[in-house]
């Protein structure tokens, strides 16, 4: 199946998610992990269009999520700073989800420029990921 | 805002339900009403989408859903017939929500045949809108 750019704009408008979520991890230079990540969960009966997105941005998996439900997943500076943050910021979102966007590409900025090896970066991109998501539940 | 068609898919593939109610009413000839519906439901945050909808199609209504929740909905087989059916014909749905808009599809032809009129009608009707939205939550 070939998807158009609009469409999955639309798409992800609706379904997707961009999370960062920060755990605790001694091996970490600065003591924690950053981990962001873009997800759009769908009912097993749609995964095709999971498999169709993946196909489109050319990584990520697809996998159960849980029950009945998949879910299309890119994790990693790299695939999120060189096939999705770019997608989005020539096809932008149209609901309030935009505003998640502009934190997640933030920090994946933050990310490439390595502040999240340290401290102050750390606790910047906190109080960023503290702000995403509010008000829809993941 | 200013809509493009292939985002519309997209986003009614993620957030839009076909539904048709049919119920008890005195008042018409079979004894019955058919109610078909389109409706997509957002968070109220995002109202300015539904309106950008609204707006698209040229009819239906944005009021509140449920809670902080709003809903674009159009009713009525005039509406139906001449701006939501033809618009899915034309960028069909890629999710298996097709199927549902087949079935919406095949109702309002039929209604528009003046089948829902009669008694045989309303069975055929029911049967069809019987197998609509199975494994999804409306």
């Amino acid at each position: 199946m070939k998807l158009d750019a609009q469409w999955i704009t639309g798409f992800v408008d609706g379904e997707g998610c961009f999370y960062v979520g920060i755990n605790k991890h001694s091996d970490m230079t600065a003591g924690f992990q950053v981990l962001p990540e873009f997800t759009v969960v769908q009912h097993k009966r749609d995964v095709k269009l999971l498999d169709a997105l993946k196909d489109f941005f050319g990584c990520g998996v697809v996998r159960i999520n849980h029950g009945d439900r998949m879910a299309y997943r890119v994790r990693g500076k790299t695939d999120l700073l060189k096939h999705i943050i770019p997608f989005f910021i020539k096809y932008p979102l149209k609901s309030k989800k935009v505003f998640d966007f502009e934190k997640f590409q933030k920090i994946l900025f933050m990310m490439k420029a390595g502040d999240h090896m340290k401290a102050s970066g750390i606790e910047k991109i906190r109080q960023i990921a503290h702000q995403m998501n509010r008000g829809q539940s993941r």
